[in-house]
């Protein structure tokens, strides 16, 4: 039996570099992909609280890409060799709920390093991964582009595109994105692609606010002002059309509710802790449209952001601060976790 | 001063019938209109209450209709003797929140019977009733057509249509309405004309059910069966596509919540008196849409409300229980507050 | 070998009834299904004629349904004895055109009884048919519906079903449909799913123009008055909000141009044999949009439009106008050729 | 009677600096504006070309901007000495076409410097200017902003605006403008704000394609490619998501049918002289959106402009190549009109 590096899930607070036996293919519709690039989520460190649940043992990560080892039979659009980057979970497209429209009801998918309804899934922070349903999730890499140039198309930007769609972000429009992490960066930047007239990034942590501010947005400290208020005296008093939510905590949220006007949409993309309590009294007489939820059109999304890229209208690169070999795992997660360092994207390469 | 009877807050608890003097015109934009039909909303029963400190004296109503009476001069597009409906209320169009689309924050606009930002305004709840900007806010009564054939497109309709439109409803979607009050009533007419395959209506009073299931939805008596498992049973155990809230109790916020698919849309349109709790760490891995507020699209609502009423496809005189003289008003109140004798919408007669 | 009975074309204005091959597996993503119910598109007259340049030899017919006989092993989803419906035709999913949402340019797919890329596809006239990427484009009749129940959904109500969509009909629109033939129907059908508040059908067939009224809309005889008169007539003098051409012709096409109101949607599902003339000098001072094409999102509507079916809302069986047995094939295309005898659809049996 | 400068028609071929009445107010509703800014239009030489039967003697103009110098009684939210921008055309906003939302079938509106219901209507290439219903056609100019900061909001760009939202471009799309005209140039700005991979603009005059690639287009020479041909190399062989027409000749309404992909949308906003023929029997088994027309939602539009203009999103300045006084208005049209001096958009001084 072959072995291999991983970061695995050994209860609460330990995410550890362990050796494991290499994933095998199961089904003719699996792939088994050699990552060449993976990076760690703010929702691993989710896991790492123990917040999701996940098996001990289960190898984590869902944002990785890399070239193709192994092919099933049914994975016929796919070779050997190929570059590839995968989703970060599939649903099986074919059930009640995936056909009703309704694929986050799907009792067949999952997410990679993450509990299904059929056990803990083992994840891409290793050299390898078994990928199911291989010829639905998988996306080639076009040639010329970096593991680099595309890493943060395995999730953040697609999240981020989500959290500007959702904020029906009209030409003209005011925009302000509560959080500067990979997500809200990632929101700011296709925040742009839709024509606003200005973009507010709010956050407490300098480093972060000069990223946002190096990536076109304005950038409101909110550990020197208040940023509702801030954000009204920048908008004649009236609010954002649109607010975006990525950190998860009720503090942002009601930021966003009171940054926004009154006629408005709030984008929700973070992961939450804790409930919130909405003052529908007020509320009620004003025209909000609150969105939550995963980015549920990859297979869209996708496509879109490698050609926005590719075109130089998007570049995520300068979000990945570091680039480390998967044997520094656990100091990867340190630095990531803590802030330390600058930290936004940390970036592992099992091969190094 | 000639005098007129009239519906008059008087402190809490108390509106009462009074003779008080005619309303006479004020500036170039107003008309009069002689009232010939004016209903009791929901939302006067908050200010019955005191929730939104009404000045006592103030005459109560804002979904009315009637003749012209007199004109200001820059009143060019009506003349006396014209049958019109009016709006609730009414924007300046021109201050920097209205010209940034976001109306609901104009400081020179008001709703009739309900205090505004330079004193309460007087209501149509009257013989006669002074209408500012009336240019803007009246439209004419097309011809054949009677006071109650148009009666809720005063308010009501243009509410429920509101309800239907934020919900996005699509051909072949269900829909669940909770709430069986005129509002719900006419949220679940008008999200009938979107096309769905199935429109469930949810109250708990018998007569409310009775009238729905009349209008064409599938009733489900909540005093009977727990709504949510029902309506989960009744859609392949996914959930309605869309669901509207059209009480205003944190109970039926959360029905529609759980009643709603994974990805689902939520229109609220039932005024609050209390918070809810969003339980954000669950619905922040769902792709749910909640949108609340007031209908902001009234010219552009009424004349295609009126068209379908014309050619038959929306009849809401059968939501119209009583009608009675003004005379009778207090009566009138004490029925619509209590649910007495079958009421749903209470009209006035002032001429009567 | 074995043999089976089919429709098969002979050149130009021969389709006859033949024994041919029974088709067997190809591929492991192929089905064999066993026809029970296959219809006579409108789009086989231009076959008949040599419009598209079928091979010699083709089964015609890309409308039916059926038992699924046989399954490769890709096909995963699906088992012997199933009922399914089968889309028209089918594309790879996964070239570049398809993945840049461009399926109409896929050189891999094809319509069943018609040229592809790669030869000419025998289609559903037949016995049995061979389906290729069965996986994709068959889907499961729900049970207690009859094959006459869900006939149209294989070709007929998708396309009236776009053609409404792409009409982008609000509630309260006037619409005009251009044609009573079975597409025109099904659009007429699918209209009224969007609130209009009335739909005028025009056409010179008076049993057309019967079964339109039947199906809910104003008829509109053009072979007694200018339908284009009559639609102004009856809409204030100002032309629909939406017109549909669903038949094929230059004097429609201009009929729809003319019946519009200055800012309208212009939906085309007609197929077209001739050109024709845009007068853009007066039509570039015009708001209009002018749409066409073929329904693309079938996965989306059939689900849909079997649910509506379902709940009632849409009942196309009327349009069903004769059932005959396979073996009446030659007299079967003569009738809807002719229009003999008050067609409309026919349904071939060929287990009959 | 005061007489100022202004250019005037004077039959085909003759636009003419002339001495002529100073305008005077005649409704309440008027305002009277000083101009201190007026541009030519490309639908001017429509004018002076005589087809559009324009009255001897009227004054042309309908892009301008001033100071207002008088305000009829009605016109209550502007006073005098407040700069503004005018609505190059009005409706009444209260006939039944307004109301049912077809503004262009208006009987009582019109165009600046153009014939409309009641004769024609001198507008703004002129030292003063009568503006009729002034309070919902002028537009504050916000401080600080230059007459050539906005210059082109009162025509140009918002049709360049029209042009990319009746695209409906999403981001990742890519667009081919044909013209590069100033309303090609606004439609290429306009089309940027809502995030294209990439925005091709073709035209065959040198100078003109320097600026398209200046405000940062790809530019696509006619002159020397076939420009079909290469936005088909330069689109993986699919052709663009977006083509707008910004011309008005067939040959160019052709380029962009086939510049186009399979599934894709043709916003034309150029004026044409000349009809265009379409091949159905082609095009109608492809997904094509045809839109065309006339900017309607000013009140909506320039707002949103002037805040991009102030935000530094949208720079139309270098589109004005020449700003010379009123008084060499005839040498401005000949520039203007034969393409000569680099000239684009040709603005008067009529005070200089």
């Amino acid at each position: 039996m072959q072995t291999m590096k991983a970061m695995v899930f050994r209860g609460v607070g330990r995410i550890v570099l362990e050796d494991v036996p290499r994933p095998v293919m199961s089904e003719p519709t699996d792939a088994i992909v050699r990552v060449t690039s993976t990076a760690i989520c703010g929702s691993d460190l989710h896991i790492l609280r123990g917040d999701y649940g996940v098996d001990e043992g289960t190898i984590i990560g869902h944002e990785f890409l890399g070239v193709i080892d192994k092919v099933g039979e049914h994975v016929t659009d796919f070779k050997w060799g190929e570059r590839v980057l995968v989703h970060p979970g599939f649903r099986c497209g074919t059930c009640e709920s995936c056909l009703k429209g309704n694929p986050l009801g799907c009792q067949k998918g999952g997410v990679f390093g993450n509990p299904t309804a059929f056990g803990s899934l083992n994840g891409g922070q290793a050299e390898y991964v078994r990928v199911p349903l291989a010829q639905k999730i998988m996306h080639r890499i076009p040639e010329g582009m970096t593991d680099e140039d595309v890493m943060l198309v395995t999730d953040m930007l697609p999240t981020g595109y989500f959290a500007a769609e959702n904020g029906d972000i009209k030409p003209g429009d005011t925009v302000a994105v509560f959080g500067c992490g990979p997500v809200g960066l990632c929101a700011q930047m296709c925040a742009q692609l839709f024509g606003p007239s200005k973009v507010f990034a709010v956050d407490l942590v300098e480093y972060r606010l000069k990223m946002a501010e190096r990536l076109g947005a304005i950038p409101v400290d909110s550990s020197k002002v208040d940023p509702v208020t801030r954000i009204h005296e920048l908008t004649d008093g009236l609010g954002v059309n649109v607010a975006i939510e990525a950190i998860g905590t009720p503090a942002t949220f009601y930021g966003c509710l009171q940054a926004a006007r009154l006629t408005s949409n709030i984008s929700i993309v973070g992961i939450f802790s804790e409930p919130v309590e909405l003052l529908m009294p007020v509320l009620c007489l004003t025209n909000k449209r609150i969105t939550m939820g995963l980015p549920h059109k990859l297979p869209e999304y996708i496509p879109k952001l490698l050609d926005l890229i590719k075109a130089g209208r998007i570049d995520a690169r300068p979000i990945i601060t570091h680039i480390l070999p998967l044997s520094k795992g656990e100091y990867a997660y340190d630095i990531f976790d803590k802030k330390l360092d600058g930290a936004l994207k940390v970036v592992l390469k099992p091969g190094a």
